[in-house]
């Protein structure tokens, strides 16, 4: 254990005191594919900011060849969800004992990337679409996260 | 290609004229554990609300077993957002002619079951937590729907 936030972008297994890991189920239940990349200022995981930022940094979203004609009529959306893949997150943590905070808590109770399916989801504000890519502001990830969705953003109702 | 809903459970496989679908990879990129059920009134898509409605019908989410404890502290969020498996949906499409629309659009356009990885996103009302069972509403999916995630809801900033 460390409170050192990790610099490389090996995966972090990395457990605190008072977290519990359970075992994992011994198979998956369904397949996901990662349909883009997302690219970030962000080269570790230690740069990341805590969350994005509508009126950070312009990040894209490139799209797999295969899934470019999903795209079509995206422009019309001013502001767009995304689900990406936290490919580095250990998934076995059941409660965890966040960095800033003196209570544990469960990993549902959290949005902590720590989670038996690391989903993340942000809402993004779309700048422009060039062929494949989508440029966006408010993403928090890392360069070279996985996109497993993008669709357009449905205010709360 | 038929305008009447589907009024079994099987699986949709149904193709509307102008609506295009790509052959799938060969191999997903990662995999998900379902985590727990949705249980809801909604015994068939046809059944199914367009949308949550958060004054609409309690329904519950049974975590498995195995997730219990990631439930501990959830209580204190009054919403939060879940994702699930709409494990009936094709995921070949990538431009559909949605039901009641005259355009037809991109897969990432709209918000769809259809898509290569077909995770809804709803925020849901918590109403209360007993045991592993969470009662909230705002879903609009079918009973028997598995679960992906649960988190707490952040609002957009």
């Amino acid at each position: 254990m460390s409170d050192t936030p990790p610099t490389s972008d090996a995966p972090d297994l990395d457990i605190r005191p008072n977290e519990i890991a359970v075992k994992l189920p011994p198979a998956t239940d369904a397949g996901l594919y990662f349909i883009g990349t997302i690219h970030t200022p962000w080269k570790t995981r230690a740069e990341c900011p805590r969350r994005g930022d509508p009126e950070g940094p312009l990040c894209s979203i490139e799209i797999h060849e295969q899934w470019c004609q999903a795209l079509t009529g995206i422009e019309r959306h001013a502001k767009l969800q995304v689900l990406y893949w936290m490919h580095q997150s250990r998934r076995d943590l059941v409660i965890q004992a966040p960095r800033r905070s003196a209570v544990i808590l469960g990993t549902f109770a959290l949005r902590s990337p720590v989670r038996p399916n690391p989903i993340a989801s942000s809402v993004v504000v779309l700048d422009r679409v060039e062929g494949a890519t989508l440029y966006v502001r408010g993403l928090d990830c890392m360069d070279g996260t996985p996109v497993v969705d993008v669709k357009p953003e449905r205010p709360v109702g």
